[in-house]
Parts: C-alpha cells; sequence; structure tokens
C-alpha cells in the first residue's frame, strides 16, 4: 500500500480492521500519515519502507527479500503508484504499467509454489479508464488498460503461480491525482475541470468500496469502485 | 511502415496499388526486400530509413522532419513495430507501447491542424490479444491493450487534431514472431506450440485484410484480421 489519495484512505480501512502487519511502500515519506496510522489501532504493527517503482527489478526483489525475511509471510501485495500527467508519456508508462509488472514479477520469486512459495494474493489499482477512456489522455487511459489486461491474466495464471490476482478500477474521485493535470499535446486544457463536472465519489467512499473488494477476494474480479458502489465488470470481449 | 512478416507482405500489397512514395522505417535493413519492392510498381518510389522506435521523442521528430520535407505531404503513417517475449518486459513495453505513442506523437507536430498542418491518418498494428489475451504472454498481450486504447483515443481527438486513426489487430498469423517465444516467469514454455494448435492465417491473408481496411480508413475501427477475414470489433465497453 502507499501513502497518497485512495491509498492513505484504504490504508486506514485497512488497519481499522486489525490485521497483524501493514507495510506502506511509497516513494516519499509523509510522517504524520504514517504516525496517524501507527496510531490506529494496537492489533496493527505498520512500518515504512521508501520505494520508486520505477527501480530495476533487481532492486525490487532486494527490497521483497528485506521484508519477507522480516515478517515470515506476506498475504496480500497492493500495486498502487500511479501519476495522472500526459505530458510525461515516458514517466506515465514507467510507474502505471512498467513498475507494476515489475513488483509483481519480484514477488513471484517469493510466493510461486513452483518454487515452492505459499501462493499469495495481488489487489492491483487500475482505473476505470482502463476500459472507459477519458480519451483527452491516452496515455494515461493506455496505461490503465494495459495493467487491468494484465491482472486478468495473472488471474488466469493462478493455477500455475498460486498468485490469485484482482483489479480495483475507481471511477473519479477526488484526490489530488485529478485536480490539475496535463491533456496530450494540450488536446483540451480544462480535462481536470470537465472531468470534475462529472459525478465523482470520496477517496474515503473509494475505500471503503476497496476493503470491501478485499474482503470478497475474488480470483479474476474486475472491480469498479464508483459514486460509492462497488460492481463487478462483466468483460464480455 | 516496416520489414517485418506482416509488415513486408502489406508493404507488397500496397506498392502494387502504386502510391506515389512508400517510406519504409525499420530498425534493421533488409536489402533483398527493399529490392523486391522498388522493382513491384514502376509507380512507387520506395525508400527505407534506419529507425528504432525506442528512441527519444526529439529523434523520431526529427526523422520525420527529414522526411516531410523531402515528400511535402505524407498520408499515412502505419506504427507496426512488435516483439513478442515476455522474457523481456521494459523493451515489450518500450517497443509495443511507448515507442508507438512517441512515434505517433512525433508526427503530430508536421500533421496537427492546431499548428496550421493538413491532417493524416494513423494505422497502428496492435493485437487481438489487446482484448483477448494469451494470459502465458500477460505483458505482450497488456502492451497490446494499451495500444488499442491509445489508438481509439486518438480517434476520438480526431476533431481536435485533424488527425483520424484506426487500429489493426491480426489474430494468430504465421510469422517469424511466434514460431518460438517466452512466456512471463517461463509459466508455459510450450506456449508457441500451443498457439500453432490453433486455426491461424498466412502473413499474405493479413497483409490482403491490412490492405482493405487502409482503403475503408475508417476512424475509430478496431479492425480484427483474422483467418483470412476482415472485421470490424464492436466494443461493448
Amino acid at each position: 500500500a502507499g501513502l497518497g489519495g485512495i491509498a492513505l484512505d484504504t490504508s486506514r480501512e485497512i488497519v481499522k480492521r486489525g490485521p497483524k502487519n501493514l507495510v506502506i511502500l511509497d516513494r516519499i515519506d509523509n510522517p504524520a500519515a504514517l504516525a496517524e496510522l501507527k496510531a490506529l489501532n494496537s492489533k496493527t504493527t505498520v512500518t515504512y519502507y521508501p520505494y520508486d517503482v520505477t527501480v530495476p527489478l533487481a532492486e525490487s526483489i532486494k527490497l521483497l527479500k528485506t521484508i519477507f525475511d522480516k515478517l515470515k509471510t506476506v498475504d496480500l501485495l497492493i500495486n498502487g503508484a500511479g501519476i495522472l500527467d500526459d505530458h510525461q508519456i515516458e514517466r506515465t508508462i514507467a510507474v502505471n504499467f512498467t513498475g507494476l509488472v515489475n513488483t509483481t514479477t519480484a514477488i513471484m520469486e517469493f510466493w510461486d509454489k513452483r518454487k515452492g512459495g505459499p501462493g499469495g494474493v495481488i489487489a492491483n489499482i487500475c482505473s476505470v479508464t482502463g476500459f472507459n477512456s477519458i480519451y483527452q489522455v491516452p496515455v494515461y487511459s493506455a496505461s490503465k488498460a494495459a495493467v487491468v489486461s494484465f491482472t486478468s491474466s495473472l488471474a488466469k495464471l493462478a493455477h500455475i503461480t498460486g498468485v490469485t490476482a484482482y483489479s480495483i478500477n475507481p471511477g473519479i474521485t477526488r484526490t489530488p491525482l485529478v485536480h490539475n493535470f496535463n491533456s496530450w499535446l494540450d488536446v483540451e486544457p480544462r480535462v481536470s475541470e470537465l472531468l470534475m463536472a462529472y459525478p465523482t465519489q470520496s477517496s474515503v467512499e473509494c475505500a471503503q468500496s476497496f476493503v470491501k473488494a478485499i474482503e470478497a477476494n475474488q480470483n479474476g474480479a474486475i472491480w469498479k469502485l464508483d459514486l460509492g458502489r462497488l460492481d463487478a465488470v462483466e468483460w464480455t470481449k
């Protein structure tokens, strides 16, 4: 999990439910948020490691080794790193797509049942734009289409790897991410305003749907989290 | 266009129809194929420039400037670079996704009507795995989902940019690409054999459908080219 808009509220909801450990991986430290999470529930130990998802695979494996050595078991990985800025083509793809694939590939080293691992569960935060693009940010939307597809493939590989997966696809959620962002080649300078004219949900509503999806624990599900609701998307193609 | 399996046969079909110019951009020179194309139709001037789609955007713009300066007009861009090897995560994403986005972004410099450009047409070679993944190659399939999405967004931006776009999505086609390739984390070492057990099409059949799609010239179309047929896919999500 991370410390951004949806991730922070989701971390709060998770800690309220009192798992033994919550490990936060994020690029930037947020001491106030971390202190709050640590104080929220005495049953849960919250730890933080700095992590940039764009590092090479070997570095991701090294960090995960440290974490697995310390905790012995990890049950759930949430891949949540994301940026929204279509002026930054390479970085959008590196964070939203390559970073998620590499972090997933790294954890297979510890979870893959073919290597004697215990299996595990992956929740990938994608976006409804993975199947209904915001065409003014075609690079962002395409990166999300990629991770929705990747997650569905992971789910179909569960019988081989022992690792199950589902995608978490928020609709427009009021977070810092969507307050102001660049469209591709400035095709629509007012895109964030236009988006905010639609009905939206708060990040707390999104987080509450997220923990419901975690509890449902359904391999291959494509969860849509929009307007405070949680719905399974039927993929008809 | 390029000089690979589907691209070479498509180039042959295009030259038969006698456009004024065909410019081939590919990473590797193929003198025999080039000589054959040049000899095929005296109406068409065939030229070749070396081009690796993974170069930075500025380099793509520079190469296109050379081409636009020489030809004055370019009517159609075919983005066809692709690799299939899920051992190479970064490279798959760089060639299949980032390369296509950057080449598209580069040509907007010359075509975008907001800059006084004349508009143009983009045909992006994606894959049916963009909507029906081969889950044993989840990275490849995800990169193709990304470019299908990106192409559909481009089409929706045509009223702003003057540039139309459609995707060319071949099914399993007998090309060197699919004869032998690696699955992700070796989840299925026999994936290329398994694939070849399905009904397939030849690259000539695929190329013939491709030129039909070029002639149809339908903004936003998601063309499926499979088993010698050309069909428009209805996207219901």
